[in-house]
């Protein structure tokens, strides 16, 4: 063993984290050894924190630190537009936007038969519960363009027919791609999804 | 505040590591939500036991988890071999070539009137003390080609006249490198330090 015991263990538990290899563990560990106690300590126990603390919104499965998640408790938000995805980190994702002031509805997984994942498996029948009694609502299935995606798409759709508006996210181009390198597919849905110019 | 209190707190801590930016952070925190609670707990207990743990050797002043680090208490490595390096990373570096059976000797900094560092500040002294009756003794100076490492080695080179053989690591190309790219002063040095070939 080339490392002290203690830093070998460290090391170790770095290497568990995503994307971090022999040698960036052993880097990140030994910056750790500089660290000062006051950071150690808090690095230590805000690890146990996100364990202890965090827990699943009550009404959008959303990650949060209390029973109903900021974002369901506020009530300057347009309750009356949510906006379903498959997990907690597109719901940072979406809030990283900035201007979307309507809720959320975390789904936790897609529709997937081939993986034996059924609608009864994700978080579906919640949404339509939060979906009854309620006229003006309208609903933003943001979900990934892959079979289970639009799968999973097609089944809210149908199961809210005819109880407000359901749309989904536009495909097309990604903003700064040139088009010579898009595939085929994206650049046929971003001729199918075309949008109208007004000219003024 | 996008993300739950706990968990902009975890973000915090990873950001004070080197090389992760805000993008990093967030997905090493949120990699760390889906950690089980055994790896959450001990991950939590090394970042602590590191800085309880860990200590400099008396000896080396290598990093260790005991009084005399495991190099220097080992009979059957070559205690008549000192390899003197700037920090206790280069002890790793070193022990990871896996072939060298000497002991070290960490001067812990070096020799820099510019940044008012001086000999006294620098752990000079008991390496001499450590050469002291000893007419066995090889010690390798292994610093980095910089003003303050080859000044450095000149000191010691100095102190330890007389009291062994005193060596320096070659300079020179590294392993794959193309001749066409290096900088000159390498090119010099590795002409300078060229070595016979022995032909069969």
């Amino acid at each position: 063993m080339i490392y002290p015991k203690s830093l070998e263990e460290l090391i170790l538990y770095f290497k568990k984290l995503p994307g971090v290899g022999e040698k960036s563990a052993e880097r990140l560990a030994l910056s750790v050894v500089k660290f000062n106690e006051e950071d150690i300590n808090g690095f230590s126990k805000a690890l146990v924190n996100v364990r202890k603390k965090l827990q699943k919104c009550s009404r959008c499965a959303s990650l949060t630190d209390s029973e109903i998640c900021n974002i369901c408790n506020n009530k300057y938000r347009n309750h009356n537009i949510i906006c379903v995805v498959e997990d907690y980190k597109s719901v940072f994702m979406f809030e990283k936007i900035g201007n979307f002031d309507g809720v959320y509805h975390v789904l936790e997984g897609l529709i997937s038969p081939i993986d034996g994942i059924n609608p009864d498996d994700i978080n579906i029948s919640m949404l339509i519960e939060r979906c009854k009694n309620n006229d003006k609502l309208e609903v933003i299935v943001a979900l990934k363009p892959t079979i289970e995606g639009e799968a999973t798409t097609m089944y809210i759709t149908k199961l809210l027919k005819g109880r407000g508006k359901v749309s989904r996210l536009s495909y097309g181009i990604p903003m700064g791609t040139e088009i010579d390198y898009l595939d085929a597919l994206t650049l046929e849905r971003a001729l199918n999804d075309r949008q109208e110019i007004n000219s003024a």
